[in-house]
């Protein structure tokens, strides 16, 4: 397997997801391309040996090859004519906006090029957290109550302290806040509100469980990761988040019951099937009183979740030989506008 | 007001978009760019002044210069270099699927060229009936009961016959049908199942009456349509609807009390804010023992339902000057890249 990895573009999340792509160099072995789309979306070929942060952060990448996007693929301009790029398939490892939120799906999928990852519909669904509250309870998920609070129509809380308020589209938890007590909240607000025209909030709940399990439907069936107890200060803000993005080694399984662990990933296939096909998502569960609950579903997990999996390189090229086909549109037969041109006698 | 209509693409309603397009060559006076996005995806700079349904069904558009879309806009090669095409906004008038289903939009947003059309939340919400529905309860305006029916997993249906079959994801009536009992129900599933791989089912109501509503918010407001009443036998059929895309004359307003043309419009605005809005859209409800139910939101109405206002460019040209800015993303920073460095010694 030949991996074009696309990674950074114009998102809050772009260094991580520099720091997501490097990891990739340690964990697999296959061939990478390493395709990078810096904040103004422009795209360079970056040389696999010479991949550092330092290469972006620099400037320097502007001195590699600039690639177009169009119909087949990603090109680079020759003296004469053109040089496709070639590869199996993308990885999209963009986190955050451009990413996960379905624009790179779109192109991919506008310019017929296979990549893992969310397809446009799952990308909205999971990048927006209001639309995956009401996409988990009509799968039969549950998750915790939620008030939306909008920018330009300020509204009372009515979920009692303590809360905790999220930007309604970001990840990686930038603009979150815990809020104890009404004298935070205005600071809190403004904060989140930087992120987002639009807040969830939703009440905090002092030392809830919280599990996170990763998997992908592959041609044989789901196949799941551990089930990992992330370590947690009250939760973890976007430093120690960071961190998790350049994570390469594995991490102690969760010490859960067989019934708990069966309705985690029962949780997750209701979620998965079939909306999130081609990609390898890890979702992030509560368990509180002995119900679960959806936190939130991460289509493109830091540096994809490599460390839950005992196998990650064969998942991924299994997954790449899964990739969902959509509806196969035949070509244009230009029925009607041939029957109104007879119909008008031209 | 220069504007770029964007039409065609791969999609069952490609032949609709292209007499939509014609259409608008009447009703405005403004000039138009004429882009059309052929069946692979390639994208035709077509001349004004020469446009024919029939240079489309006859593959003359092929001579016509080809565009390539990236960072700015489309441009066209040049014996040296490339020339830009120059135009105030697109409108994007692809229906079905790559201009409703979010592709589009993720192009214009990712390429920053500025758009009158829904955005990629909006078109994921509209173009899939489920999250129609659940997205309606959750702004509270309600929808008919529905089951939904997947290929890979049949099961029984629970709602009384008659029944009304809808493929999950297309507009324009293609593969929709009215099952009145049991033994037409299988052809019926084969039909919706050929578009979608799936089915949404809902009662299907005799004599439920149909009002269609179409607006746009502007800076100064919002901007509503009259109030349609669409001549239907039993339900407007492909070939019927058809027809109604290249419609340019005003249509007779709907006969109803100022409280139901209100309720219309409460609900056009919970829907719409703030997720439709850069989009003139249109939305067809039932009221049924005085409630209103909506039954599905056009992005990208048939031929822009010019012929529902009293001064269609005006609305679009003020449109044109009311597109959502979206998060504005500062330069990055790479403070973490950086502070990451600065720990290694680096």
């Amino acid at each position: 397997m030949k991996l074009a990895i696309v990674f950074g573009a114009q998102s809050f999340e772009h260094e991580i997801s520099i720091v997501s792509a490097i990891a990739m160099k340690k964990v697999l072995k296959c061939e990478i391309v390493y395709i990078f789309c810096n904040n103004d979306r422009r795209f360079f070929l970056i040389p696999t040996d010479k991949i550092t942060s330092k290469r972006f952060s620099s400037g320097e990448y502007l001195k590699d090859k600039e690639l177009f996007i169009k119909q087949g693929g990603f090109f680079a301009k020759k003296l004469l004519g053109e040089e496709k790029i070639h590869y199996d398939c993308v990885l999209n490892l963009i986190h955050g906006a451009d990413g996960e939120d379905g624009k790179i799906s779109a192109l991919c999928d506008f310019f017929s090029i296979p990549y893992i990852g969310p397809r446009l519909e799952a990308s909205s669904i999971s990048y927006n957290k209001l639309f995956t509250k009401l996409f988990a309870k009509e799968v039969g998920v549950n998750v915790l109550p939620y008030q939306l609070l909008r920018k330009e129509s300020p509204e009372e809380i009515r979920i009692p302290f303590p809360i905790i308020l999220k930007p309604l589209r970001l990840g990686s938890s930038i603009g979150i806040s815990i809020v104890q007590e009404a004298s935070e909240l205005s600071y809190a607000l403004d904060v989140a509100f930087e992120f987002d025209t639009a807040v969830l909030v939703e009440p905090f709940i002092h030392g809830i469980k919280e599990y996170n399990l990763a998997g992908a439907y592959l041609n044989d069936g789901f196949h799941f990761s551990i089930i990992e107890e992330p370590q947690k200060e009250a939760f973890l803000d976007f430093d120690k988040k960071y961190l998790d993005f350049s994570r390469t080694k594995r991490v102690n399984e969760a010490s859960l019951s067989l019934v708990a662990q069966e309705a985690l990933k029962n949780a997750f296939v209701a979620l998965y099937q079939p909306l999130f096909q081609g990609a390898l998502i890890r979702c992030d569960f509560f368990i509180h009183e002995e119900t679960v609950y959806l936190n939130e579903i991460n289509p493109v997990p830091g540096s994809m979740a490599n460390y839950l999996f005992d196998d990650f390189e064969t998942l991924l090229e299994g997954l790449s030989n899964a990739l969902p086909k959509g509806v196969v549109m035949p070509p244009q037969s230009y029925h009607y506008i041939h029957s109104i041109q007879s119909a008008k006698g031209k």
